[in-house]
């Protein structure tokens, strides 16, 4: 593994790992290099990968971990990239970024997203596909778009709802007082949670997938307005339908081993 | 401890825990009791609190579980009765109900709430907060008012985004299959886990709070479509700042040891 920043690689090289690190994308030349990770914000892409398109080189694949897929490959396209490019998405990891927060175990049984492009070969797919499952994880090939449209639902309309609701508690905070933090066990804790991942990270992709984030948002308000107009009329019987549907979902994800596991105590 | 759920019985004599179980509230009567602790849906407590007024008997202290609690304090008015009453709230658990999900420190350095009535007596205050703090809780004492005040945010709002996102969820489903599933790792599983509580528990502390709840909901609403303009408009920098901010409160809850810990992989 090489790595470019020089902040990460300090981390690296005192966790004692077999790595180097390079000043700038020309010294690759130098190197033997297989396979290229793109892991930074998605926003910063295009700088990124305008440098890697100008080493005019074959010889390596480039892939990368960013959470929205269409506006990547709208930056391929646009700017007529050549070089080998199949973008990816693993599914795993916890609030907390960074190399230090890296952890046995954080890809196993996890799935992966593969999204190749028009002029991905055969071989480069599966080249990639099976570097994600080298680290134990299971693999899926899918278009950028529906990635987007999946993620939208399963994560980032989860981490827009979390904020607002944290931003919602804030503007109640001074009349709560310790109040908030006190009894946040009884649901808010696990909000602050999602609520408490990288600002910059999830800037970008508020950003960069903002039409189905915003399609979706709607579609959730309708429901959430539904549900307060059953509390309206104190409609016991539809209520409870509706609390009784959700538990199948749950059960299935379990099923699937893609729960994780809650400890409620520290 | 006795109990007069026979079918929790059961489970209870299947544990081999040291406890009777009595067939109707008047055999009450014959047994030396301290303490009664109600634990059922909030809505069920109007015909269990009769029952226990027509004992009409001053030996005992009544306290209880629920999640609401001006709709009790109403209840104990409205309908003139005389036992000695404490509410409260222990606010500690997991999405799964029933005597077989308990587990050794469920209660520890979680915080329970004493509700105490107008004619409460400082001696049965403190007795019923002894109690929780026998098992190892923190106790504050509040308003009943203040105390659905407080939990409309910190556990019944999230309840109802959680129930609301899955619904969401649902209506996707089946253009998505069984993606929803494999990929709900990145955030939607935690809102499945919260979603995952018990219907007819919830369904009546939906109903019990319902004005409080109407109230949040829609301060919850106008937060989210703000977020939304802001990515509509591409408002990188105020997006940036908002997302900042909900930092500081996931902090303060790790710091306060009410975090509680997920671990990402079954």
């Amino acid at each position: 593994m090489r790595l470019i920043n020089l902040k990460i690689f300090q981390k690296v090289k005192k966790a004692n790992l077999n790595v180097s690190s390079i000043k700038s994308l020309d010294d690759i030349k130098k190197l033997s290099i297989d396979l290229i990770i793109v892991c930074t914000p998605v926003l910063q892409y295009e700088n990124i990968l305008k440098k890697i398109n100008k080493l005019n080189d074959q010889s390596f694949i480039v892939t990368d971990v960013g959470s929205t897929k269409k506006n990547i490959e709208d930056i391929y396209y646009k700017n007529n990239f050549k070089f080998r490019f199949i973008p990816s998405h693993p599914i795993a990891g916890i609030e907390k970024s960074g190399l230090e927060n890296g952890f046995l175990g954080l890809f196993e049984n996890r799935y992966s997203i593969v999204c190749p492009l028009k002029n991905s070969s055969k071989k480069d797919i599966s080249l990639v596909s099976k570097f994600w499952r080298s680290l134990s994880m299971k693999t899926e090939v899918m278009t950028a778009k529906e990635h987007d449209h999946v993620l939208s639902l399963t994560s980032h309309l989860p981490h827009i709802i979390s904020y607002s609701l944290v931003l919602t508690a804030i503007k109640k905070e001074k009349s709560l007082n310790s109040k908030l933090v006190k009894f946040s066990a009884g649901g808010f804790r696990d909000f602050t949670r999602v609520a408490g991942s990288d600002p910059e990270m999830w800037r970008d992709i508020f950003l960069a997938n903002s039409k189905e984030i915003k399609k979706l948002t709607n579609m959730f308000i309708g429901e959430l307005k539904k549900f307060s107009k059953d509390l309206n009329s104190q409609n016991s019987k539809k209520l409870l339908n509706k609390l009784q549907k959700t538990k199948n979902i749950r059960n299935r994800i379990v099923k699937a081993k893609q729960a994780g596991k809650f400890i409620p105590n520290d």
